[in-house]
């Protein structure tokens, strides 16, 4: 739970999207004393909400007309297109309010929606996180915001609710590259830990002082330290779901082929985690690539 | 450079392969009050050794007789199980002594020089290491050891002379599995580190702020810190150098052969440092797999 030191200035914060990871980001920006007003697909994470101190929407509208700023946390680009550029949230805001939209999408979207939010006078930040469920539980996002100084000065506060690690790497668009490099490099390592790991389990090794020894030297990874027991011990309660990371993985490939770089790792992590969703392991956390690992080497090979 | 502190018990101890790790592994291993004899092909280390207060073995047999403790850092599996097993080093060395090979070879051939070893009542460690010739040089190496509880806690002075990291991971082989194990995900994250920062360095981000939010995250790993900058810089000096990280990962996939795992991430990393050895770039740093990546974007196509 982060802070809620009252140091914190309270906004009017409307909050869309209450999922794995917007319900304890919303929690965590009302502990830090923010007024809230929240809407959501589902009924359970709105009354959640309620109970805790916030008020529920009776719609978009009433929502952007109550809120200095309005964080957006969907769950596809397509149903961030949707909510903010094709239903009016964005005209129904306050001219001067803030706009951080924190789900995950292209550049190319994320700057669609930066030139609409500057052509109605809204200051608009993309600032997708990472980090996972425990991390939005916790307050510890890593937190990557695209835009204005202006806007990230002016959300700072909220961020800091919500995350640790926060950065304004760029202007429009730039949060969302960086995730999609984020997602790159949290794929490619996951599947080459879990490899590592397939072929650790075939060893005759001490296992707690052989992770301790990969944790020491070059092969040291965050994945490492948070995963490796999870995939030891065949643990996948999600955490990051396989069919979340996918998604994200799409909206990787979308950007790359936009700026025309081939991602071959990408593209083989991108099939294992296919294959652990093809065998029914979608709702599985993410971790699970390493069944696909381990599935390459006992397949029921047969015929003539 | 390692303590010199002089609370080691000086052993006496033989030191075969003064090559780029060897040569400032045997340097600390003299700083920290040992007393060294020294064998290597080229004529330059020995001589280096000898200034810095080393004795210089006229041929393996003297220093076997003379040591207490035999290391070996030799370059190939080929060249240690010469010398090991063909030349008769074990054979000529003291009863009772300590045999320490610190090059990296597969699991099986450990098990071998372990086995002759205990015949010959001599203690034997695999005991490879990570880290590169910037941790040999700074006494920071990560060092995983395989064989007897005794025969670790003889050779734990000499290795906290060379190493941080130190762990006794199992028995005889163990410290080539683990070794094997951290090559995997070396190699895994090496090439998904390129990947990524390959397509960063295509988007509109603020660099350091962008490195900064994915080392924050789940993105974060030791080769990211360590070598995010001279991927980005296009700086490839050696550090630890693109042909011996292949001849490492052929033992890998011997290693993994022998117990049946499939490694296709890793495979797909070796081609991809392949394609730099092919390219020119062998005695590069094996960060210059990133040239791979971008390779891939840039290629000369033609063709009716």
């Amino acid at each position: 739970m982060a802070s809620s030191s009252g140091n914190e200035t309270g906004l009017r914060v409307g909050f869309i999207g209450l999922g794995l990871m917007g319900k304890p980001m919303a929690k965590n920006l009302l502990a830090a004393g923010n007024h809230l007003m929240v809407a959501s697909r589902s009924r359970g994470p709105v009354d959640e909400l309620v109970a805790a101190g916030a008020s529920a929407a009776t719609g978009l509208a009433e929502l952007a007309g109550f809120a200095e700023a309005v964080i957006t946390m969907l769950p596809t680009p397509a149903v961030t297109s949707e909510v903010l550029l094709e239903e009016g949230l964005l005209e129904s805001m306050r001219p001067g309010a803030l706009l951080v939209d924190m789900g995950t999408e292209t550049p190319e979207l994320a700057k669609r929606i930066h030139a609409r939010a500057e052509g109605l006078g809204i200051e608009a930040l993309d600032a997708p996180v990472s980090g996972g469920d425990t991390g939005a539980i916790a307050g510890t996002l890593s937190i990557m915001a695209g835009g204005s100084e202006s806007a990230f000065r002016r959300a700072a506060p909220l961020f800091r609710a919500m995350g640790t690690s926060i950065r304004h790497v760029g202007g429009a668009g730039a949060g969302q590259a960086v995730k999609a490099v984020n997602q790159v490099m949290v794929a490619g390592i996951l599947a080459t830990v879990a490899e590592g790991l397939a072929l650790l389990e075939r060893a005759e090794v001490d296992v707690p002082e052989a992770l301790a020894a990969l944790a020491g030297g070059r092969a040291g990874s965050t994945l490492l330290e948070v995963k490796a027991a999870q995939m030891l011990e065949h643990r996948y309660q999600p955490g990051f779901r396989v069919e979340l990371h996918l998604k994200d993985l799409g909206i990787v490939e979308d950007f790359a082929r936009s700026v025309g770089v081939s991602l071959p790792f990408t593209a083989l992590a991108t099939q294992m985690l296919r294959a652990v969703e093809a065998s029914g392991g979608a709702m599985l956390d993410h971790c699970a690539i390493i069944e696909a690992v381990r599935g390459l080497s006992r397949l029921e090979v047969s015929g003539e």
